[in-house]
């Protein structure tokens, strides 16, 4: 499938240039914040605009490495023909900024890692850094569709026609692909979608996205998947996932968890979409879970929820262990969560 | 325990004069839709606006009952002195609309036509129908909390020190009695509340009550229940009840069914306060669940949570089966939800 024909399944939310793109020295980024009340971009022309907003959240899943290696090719336009050390430390400044953006995913430092790479080959053989650059982002975006393109037809292959299916925040690319497979191919799906509180993910991103593929999808609260189970109207649970540690623990956003026991209760598998488990995170206790600010527990989208002086605990992300995971959908198949050094075997 | 004493161990929103009261043909009604933001009252002079009050959910819990009896003798007040048959047409004509503000509690139904034997006995006798009614309502309050301390105390018994608490939705007066008495004995626990989307009770109610007992609470999003648990945080896990089933059923607020199922999980025992199970309603067959418009469900406190063509879904209760209850906490003692009949022995 070439790049047209998977934007064609996809919602405007991950359609690749809705995502981010480059055009002439400004990167143009589509605002997570504002959709799906508006369809808007954020235009960034330097380095620090780019990381605020990656730190802002108006980009989030696949976006923020890509618009952090755009913003490297904006340094390579604003500093060629400066003298070679000058433009070396430019970039390193960019990498460090933008590292410091998402200080605990280590991907995003090993994908600017790569990218340093790629700078300093294009300064050492007096080739176009910017043009080197983009070519080599093209590719890695081009790659990055095609696993996305394989999870979705391992993932639409679960489905069955009449499914009723629960997902979890925002599953992104993998996943919408797979509901957008398995309705082209005649299969009628009904999502449930949590709204994943605080920030509301599910109600703002999940739903609106799979209602713009013409899938039904309804929103639920976050305290009636259970519920929803014992009627009989899901049969299949899936999500993404932060990471999977080698052994097999699925670290998502919160809620993910409980979901996968209640799931569990009712006898309905549940899947997680994984470009690979991380080789670096062997084990639950190799996971540090971030917890934020627990003034974002008394408020939604602006609005006070409680009052000030009342306490709140806020862990962003949970950990759910192998025995609840039916099956981690990887571009080499889907694998057991027992099974997963197989991966790199 | 006398009603002065059992005040000062409750929060605002439950003591006694603040739930209901009675001021020479007014009704005075606590506002829970204003706190904790404001401790504010709604004042009602007719049966109109008693049961807007009631359908408005300025009142809820035991306080719908006790408005509605209320809003029975301000109808005595006013038809005093009036032809016996216009008097006993206005009774009946208040009984009617005050059950239609509740059509699925069946509790209030019964008080009414206790309110309504009151009320036909005081006109055969020639009495003072408001004086008749008032005492026997302040009566039954006062039965009631009796019961309440009952209940408080068992469930005050189960709490060890240092124990983690968590709840769902507001429990109402036995469950602040059982924090309330723990708390005072010189156990220090934590009490968890999930937030309770989409009315918020737990942040807005729960929370804030449990915070003016000076007991320590943290508010937790709906998704998170499980991911504390696993965290070792938490002890027990109490709830009340709308209805318990003859053969164990509880029904309550959604989200109780899968914080039972995770509490199960981590091996965490749930308790139940209920007044009684509920003859009338031998098994689970014979719950309806409450489907609410789910446009409730795509708003926060006013705010919009996604756009209006997004489709959702809210059913207002769940039930919890019998196996995932440890007790059920009655002024006849902790019963197992599978010996209720023993309550009626």
């Amino acid at each position: 499938m070439n790049s047209t024909e998977i934007n064609a399944l996809l919602p405007f939310l991950l359609q690749r240039e809705n995502v981010a793109r480059y055009e002439e020295g400004t990167i143009i980024i589509g605002d997570r914040c504002q959709y799906p009340f508006e369809k808007a971009f954020v235009y960034c022309n330097d380095v620090e605009s780019a990381a605020k907003a990656i730190e802002d959240m108006v980009t989030q899943g696949g976006g923020p490495q890509y618009v952090a290696l755009y913003a490297m090719a904006l340094v390579a336009k604003q500093v060629s023909g400066k003298p070679l050390d000058q433009q070396r430390e430019a970039f390193e400044a960019a990498k460090v900024r933008l590292v410091k953006t998402r200080p605990t995913n280590t991907s995003l430092a090993r994908r600017l890692e790569k990218a340093m790479q790629v700078v300093h080959q294009a300064l050492d053989e007096t080739k176009n850094v910017e043009a080197a650059l983009l070519t080599w982002i093209e590719k890695i975006r081009d790659e990055s569709y095609q696993v996305h393109i394989t999870c979705g037809e391992l993932g639409a292959s679960l489905i069955e026609d009449g499914d009723g299916i629960l997902t979890m925040c925002f599953a992104e690319t993998s996943f919408l692909l797979t509901l957008a497979l398995a309705h082209k191919s005649g299969k009628r799906i009904q999502v449930y979608t949590p709204e994943t509180r605080p920030y509301l993910q599910g109600a703002r991103l999940t739903a609106p996205s799979i209602h713009e593929l013409g899938i039904p999808v309804k929103i639920i609260g976050d305290n009636m998947p259970a519920y929803v189970l014992s009627q009989g109207k899901i049969q299949k649970y899936f999500t993404a996932a932060d990471l999977v540690t080698m052994d097999g623990h699925v670290v998502n956003k919160i809620g993910t968890f409980q979901n996968a026991i209640t799931a569990h209760h009712h006898g309905v598998p549940f899947f997680v979409f994984a470009f690979a488990p991380d080789k670096f995170k062997p084990d639950r206790a190799s996971i540090e879970i971030e917890e934020r600010d627990p003034a974002e527990m008394r408020s939604c989208r602006g609005t006070a929820t409680t009052i000030a002086e009342i306490d709140a605990y806020y862990p962003a992300f949970d950990i759910t262990p192998p025995y609840l995971v039916s099956g981690v959908i990887t571009p080499k198949g889907i694998l057991s969560a027992y099974d997963l050094p197989r991966y790199f075997a």
